[in-house]
């Protein structure tokens, strides 16, 4: 490549490399048959195992666990002994983030103190394996493909199970996406009046939880265009992928290999009964499947990062 | 102003102008004690009413009029006698044209389909009054101020109780605002296989209605800011203009003084037992009050988009 400068230096030499620059050159050049003009580069990302660590637990999660435990006011200990045993057993599951916010959000906060809430815990949480911010923690292959797409004229957004209120205080730093380009699970919210002006309060009902055909029902809604790059890790973001798929799109899954520096785990859903599963469709729907033991030079950039 | 180029021309010189641009002035200056950084200047602007003309019906019920008109598959005469006769006695609720789109969305068109048919409608259609397309019955001042908004860093949304999906089509060339900017009320979709491929199809369900508080809960939930600036005429725009209102802030309600060249009406809610009403919330919280008939030289700019 001469003299240019490397837009994914920490990804390896090999086929998903390849494809994902040979994509940004065709869309992005006017004389190419797949000229994609600049309002139609819509690329979507799922957050949590697609961006940024998910194990051993969400983030959204260990916040959550942090609140209720700060919190005695709110909760019984034994309430709280019960929530942590339930919350243990279906830990990865969306819907029980939104059930173990419900005892939090009881409360009546506003979507304003949520935020405030957030970005105060983030700033000081350590994940538990790496005792480093869960903001530290986002792929640096994955920053580097964001910074590719955004650079190419790309609007890129992120479309994730954990709530949009949770990702928006440290989107902008962490990702470069700005916070209303963040689509995510929320609750149920209601105008009312705190003193002599207006709220928006976060009522415990869940309003949407993003997660399969939600995410295409939500990127029809919001964003009302078809992506044409899509990148996913789970069960949850298959439906995301196959509305993207098309002969010129870009549908990537990232595939957890790598328990040595990461964690190992398998795309597919732990429910049998939804039938073909993640692999199966990235096979046969022609994905390109990120091995990250192989595909990726670093996961995390700790080093430079640790200084913030 | 010397040989500064005045950015709002169709604007008469008065208090309104004045409060306009001194507000851009205040806010775009860096060295401003007003002074708000680019990613924070929000602008929300309702739409029917207050960017395009809303009278003797709205352009989405004349669309659901001339559909329903057509597809006589679809429903039967009398049916259709009923829906308009029923939808002439509440013709300017957010929810009588939700209801009228029942009939029509009963057949499960796609969110793309609905957006095309719309397309085509509006470069066809004409209204029964100034006989010109929909689209040049945009306000003129409006334009202007959307412009230099624009022009001063500000995101413009437009936030609407027709169905964002019937402004979409004509946002960007009407307004300059693009399709992910327009929030408006929507109905239920949901996903499904059409043929091989997947399609977002719409269902005769509310999911969202936008009007009075719905339009504060959804700006939130969207944009996850509050915005600096809002434009509204009606009662269903009170709660934006009251979320908006701050000392620093600009918050401006069309007052439709002019039957000559557009039409009178009140912008207060014509129920009664809703108590204060938009006059009485624009005078306590010091709103401007653009009176049509005074403040705007020009309301239409016909001559120039005949053309089109």
């Amino acid at each position: 490549m001469g003299n240019i400068i490397d837009p994914l230096p920490s990804w390896h030499e090999g086929d998903i490399k390849r494809s994902i620059i040979s994509f940004i050159e065709r869309v992005c050049d006017q004389h190419s048959e797949h000229f994609v003009p600049i309002e139609n580069r819509i690329a979507t990302f799922d957050n949590d195992g697609t961006l940024i660590v998910e194990k051993p637990v969400l983030a959204q999660v260990a916040y959550f666990k942090r609140k209720l435990l700060d919190e005695d006011v709110l909760v019984t200990t034994s309430k709280l002994r019960r929530t942590m045993h339930w919350a243990k057993e279906i830990l990865f599951d969306s819907l029980s983030i939104l059930k173990l916010g419900f005892t939090f959000f009881r409360k009546g906060i506003t979507t304003e103190e949520y935020r405030a809430s957030v970005a105060k815990w983030i700033s000081h949480a350590k994940h538990p394996r790496f005792k480093t911010h869960y903001t530290n923690l986002a792929y640096q292959p994955m920053l580097e493909v964001l910074a590719y797409f955004e650079q190419n004229g790309f609007s890129n957004y992120i479309v994730s199970g954990s709530t949009a209120n949770f990702i928006r205080p440290w989107s902008q730093d962490t990702y470069q996406v700005s916070v209303n380009r963040v689509i995510g699970s929320s609750l149920k919210t209601r105008l009312s009046l705190r003193g002599d002006s207006l709220a928006v309060k976060l009522e415990p009902i869940p309003f949407s939880i993003e997660s399969r055909a939600r995410k295409v029902l939500s990127i029809e809604r919001r964003i009302a265009k078809r992506p044409i790059a899509a990148f996913g890790n789970s069960f949850g973001d298959v439906d995301m992928l196959r509305w993207t798929t098309d002969s010129n799109a870009l549908c990537v899954l990232i595939h957890h290999t790598d328990e040595v520096r990461e964690y190992k785990y398998s795309p597919n859903s732990r429910f049998r009964w939804f039938g073909k599963n993640t692999l199966c469709y990235a096979k046969s729907l022609n994905w390109h499947v990120v091995d990250m033991k192989k595909d990726w030079k670093i996961i995390f950039n700790l080093t430079a990062k640790r200084k913030c």
